[in-house]
Order: structure tokens, then C-alpha cells, then sequence
């Protein structure tokens, strides 16, 4: 019988859990061509607007795979509720038989996003990380920061946003984590106090230029998942030492590496794969100088590797207590 | 909170709904235009072999959508495990909230699939029934009779399937339900005595062929619902006054139509949809000397509609208990 799982739970065994170990493996495993991920599937509404989609995949001789299922309804916020929905279902890779729901609201993708950008701090960043540059401080702004603390000491963060009072939600937010907050509502001032910046915003044209990037910076752009958003100048791309993608395949239609490949900044053969600069490393950075860029879109393999070990954690400590 | 239900509580609630009704008007909104069905997620696996796939849609301003997923692992049968599993899963239009999970382990599938046999009964079938002939003995074939028996008086039977025991066996389920079965090893000998036909079979090469099959004779095809599968011989189809798909678009790519197509026994243009066919008296059968031929592959209006009428049934039933 398929055990059902709530919010509550599954961030209870999160704490429990290292989900930057736990993606960084996915993206290993992607890079090796051992994922298979399908097709998305996609339905569209229009009274009220609204869309699902399905994202579903596996690990090659795994014990699981898994279904995402993610929706938005952008006029849900009228009567108070979250626009974003979603759950997680394992089923065994042996038995086809569905194993687990996670009734997780969207909660786990956000883990495995923010975890992502960790990952790529871990390998990219500059040993010395003076200041954490955010941009978008929303609830990924604020849960970059919560993985972030795992791979790199720094406790100092520049934090833009579009206003002063979610910058002060923020300030408050990150300071309960543990981290010191400046805000600002210039982006410039951003790039040149920070050698790690993480771009976590809906944007639909670049908020950073290659003229303001410091050497030595590492940028981790997750905020554009679409073909329609940008949150960095082509030229920062064209300026950078590497240039890492999630999935190569997947930038090839959607993210920062396809706003400046159309451009013709970058080309494809320009591209790393996270996957393959976490197992070489000779792919990661050589030196405090030099500027490099991860592109993150948002793989499937992601939501496999959180669910799986989410999954895993909750059966051992429900059969504790 | 989504709410999760399990297979008892749905065969419990199954008696208080009349699934020949829902199914009816899934295919009148589809045949309508007034369903939305994207592609078909999958699934393929190697070791151990097995499929799993994801059909997916709504009615346009109906007030939820569905999602199925049902797999099927054939060495589950080594361990004595069913091979095929599955669950319906539904979610508000309105918000894209998840509302239901209904682990019905793939018996919603198998009573829309009957289900859809009594309404193709009901509007194409002779006035006069005199025996029916089942094809199949298997799951399907018993429950073709449970539906039947709401839309005809008639409860002679005649079946035909593989071997001695399984007809047996189904001569005492057939029994239990009020008919009273006839079995035969010889295909011929059902098409003499039967006036409806139903056949529910994996079979790959015809079972029946046209000049066995009496005049006014309808017959429900129901187990071809891929391209390699096939029950009846294309001279059936040409030799039939009506062949009417559940849906034209997909008997292009599978089912009785599409081998008759291929054969050149008969053109798209030949071909009524069953929605239609129930919204148009005079699209039915016209005289009890027509042979009339339903093409059923399945379509997830058919999940949609099922799946609906239990979970309302189920939200008052467990509010009422």
C-alpha cells in the first residue's frame, strides 16, 4: 500500500537529510547519461489561467522513479491562497507500483533549486567568498542562502529586490539564518561588493552587465527557466571564464546560455555540464580569477534525487516514532 | 487537503454511481470538442520489462482535471503479484490544487472500459437481443456483463475463450451475476448464436471473420487498442452498415478501424463517432437487420468521467458515515 506523506512531515526529515549531496549525485548520474527523462507534460487553462505540468523520469536500474506534478494558477493569490501547487510520487522501478505520495505543495522543488545552487558554489565559487550577492528576495532569495551555509563560510549577503519593504522581510529573514544583510535597489552595487551572486528573479531582461562583474566572480543564474527570461547580459557569458549548465540540452531552448547563444556571445561547444565539472576536475575553476557562470533550468533528475532520499528518511523515522 | 482513497472504498461507492451514464457524456463533450486530452506520458523499462504511462485531461469549464497513471510489470505475475497497477488523481480547474488520490489500482480503468461496452450496447445494439457473445475471459469479460445487464434484458450468453478451466471459471462468475453461460472453443459457434457481440481479447490476429457474423448483428471490439493488436477481419468492418470509434483521431493509429484502413476495407470517411452517435438518433442503428461494428481503444475522457463520479460519491459517502 502506497504510504501518503504532508508538508509538515517531509520538511520535519529534511533537517535529516543532505539534499545538496543528494542533487549533486543527479547531476552526476544526468552528466553520465544514466537519466532518462521524457517528454514534460503540459496542460494549459484559461478561466482562470492556470498550468500543470508533469515532469517525470528515472535513474537507470534505480529502485524508483518518480512523477512531479507542479501547477500555477496566478489568481489564486486573490483569495489568499499560494499560486504554486505540486506533489511528488514514487513508484518501484521493479513492480511499477506507486510507492509514496508526497504532498509536498511545491515545497521540494524549491528544496532541489536551492540545493542546485549550492552545488554549484561548491565547484565554481572562489575559495574566498567576500560577500553573497542575492538578487530576488523571495523564497528562494532566502533558501540559496539556507544550502549556501553548507558549502561556504560567508555570513555576508547583499540583497537586492524591487522595494525596500520585502528588502526589510528579507534582512530579517536571512539574519535568522545566521547571515549579515545589506540591501540595495541598485544592481551594480550588488556586483561590486560580491564574488558570489545567485539571480533568483522572474526577469525578463538582464540585471547585470559584463562591465560590472568583478574578476574572480561566480555567478549562479536560476531565475530563468523559459525562453522568455534573462537575468544576465549576453556579454557577462561571452566575458566568462566557463560557462556551466544544468543540461545542455535543456539550455538549448530555455535559460542564460540560450539568451546568449542567440545573441552569438557563446556557442554551444562553449558550454560545461555541471554533471561532468563535479566528476573532473579539471572543469572546475583554475584559479581566484577567473569569472564563471552557472545556468540553472531545472532538471528532472533533481526532483527524482529529493524525492528518493525525502522518501527513504521518512519511512525510517515514521517506523522510529 | 487532498483527500486519498483506497480500492475498497471505491468498489464501495462504485455500486451507488451509474458509470454507463458518465461514460455516456465523456463522449458526447469529446466527440463535442469540448475535451482537452494532451500526448500520452511514458514510460519504458528494461529490467525487469515494463510500461508505465500517464493520460491526462479535462472537460473545458468543468470543474476538475485528471491525471492516470497505470503501469504494467509482467514478472510481478512470478511473485504473484497483479502485473497492472495504477491511480487517478484529481485536482481542482479552478486552483490546480490536488483534491483527490484514488489508489484504485487500475479497477476504475477496467469499469470505464465496461462501462463504455454498455453505452456502445445502448445505442447500436438490435432491439431484440438474443444471446450475447463474449470473447475473453478474463477480468473485462466478466465485467462487460455487470454493465450490460443495465442496458439489456437479456442474459443468455455465449462465450468463448482459450481453454476448458478458464470458461468454467466464468460460467460461475457469469452465473453469479444472473446469466447463464454457454462456452464454446470455436469462435464460429458464438457469431451463429450471438446477435451482440463483445470482444474483449489481446489478440493480434482476427477471431472473427465476416461471413460468420448474422445479420443484425452488432459487435463491440474492445480489446484492440494498440497498432500491432486486432479481433475482428477487416471484411467485418467493410461488410458493416456502421463502424463507430470512440474517437476518430486515435482508431488513425490503433484498434479495428485502423487495421481495416490499412487493409483498404474502409476509409476515415466511413467511420461516426460514438459521441455523436448518442447525440444523433439518426446516426444509430436504423433496422434490426444492420450489422453495426463500435471500434472501443479508450480514451481519458472515459478516466475523467469515472473518476469524478467517484470522488463526489466517495466526499458525501464519507460525510454521511
Amino acid at each position: 500500500m502506497a504510504k501518503v506523506f504532508h508538508l509538515e512531515q517531509i520538511k520535519a526529515v529534511l533537517k535529516k537529510i543532505d539534499p545538496v549531496q543528494e542533487i549533486e549525485k543527479g547531476f552526476v548520474a544526468y552528466s553520465r547519461g544514466e537519466v532518462v527523462v521524457p517528454p514534460i507534460g503540459e496542460m494549459i487553462f484559461e478561466d482562470p489561467p492556470g498550468d500543470t505540468h508533469i515532469k517525470y523520469g528515472y535513474i537507470k536500474k534505480d529502485d524508483y522513479f518518480v512523477i512531479k506534478i507542479a501547477s500555477g494558477f496566478l489568481e489564486n493569490s486573490k483569495t489568499g491562497l499560494p499560486s504554486g501547487s505540486g506533489m511528488m510520487l514514487l513508484f518501484s522501478q521493479k513492480t511499477g507500483y506507486p510507492e509514496a505520495v508526497l504532498f509536498d505543495e511545491g515545497y521540494l522543488t524549491d528544496v532541489r533549486t536551492a540545493a542546485a545552487g549550492a552545488v554549484a558554489a561548491k565547484y565554481l565559487a572562489p575559495k574566498q567568498v567576500e560577500r553573497i550577492g542575492i538578487f530576488g528576495a523571495g523564497i528562494q532569495g532566502r533558501m540559496q542562502l539556507e544550502y549556501l551555509k553548507t558549502v561556504t563560510p560567508c555570513r555576508e549577503v547583499v540583497a537586492w529586490g524591487l522595494n525596500r519593504e520585502e528588502l526589510a522581510a528579507y534582512q530579517k529573514d536571512a539574519a535568522a539564518l545566521g547571515f549579515s544583510v545589506q540591501t540595495t535597489l541598485e544592481a551594480a552595487e550588488v556586483a561590486a561588493a560580491c564574488n558570489l551572486i545567485v539571480t533568483c528573479t522572474p526577469a525578463t531582461a538582464p540585471l547585470l552587465k559584463a562591465d560590472q562583474i568583478r574578476k574572480g566572480t561566480h555567478i549562479t543564474a536560476m531565475g530563468s527557466d523559459t525562453a522568455l527570461k534573462q537575468e544576465l547580459d549576453a556579454g557577462i557569458l561571452e566575458k566568462a571564464d566557463r560557462v556551466v549548465a544544468d543540461s545542455i540540452s535543456q539550455v538549448m531552448e530555455r535559460g542564460e546560455s540560450f539568451k546568449a547563444m542567440q545573441a552569438g556571445a557563446i556557442k554551444k561547444e562553449d558550454l560545461l555540464e555541471l554533471g561532468n565539472v563535479i566528476i573532473d576536475r579539471s572543469l572546475q575553476r583554475a584559479s581566484e580569477d577567473e569569472i564563471t557562470v552557472a545556468d540553472l533550468t531545472g532538471v528532472a533528475v533533481q526532483d527524482i534525487q529529493i524525492t528518493k532520499a525525502v522518501y527513504k528518511k521518512l519511512v525510517t523515522f515514521n517506523q522510529k516514532f
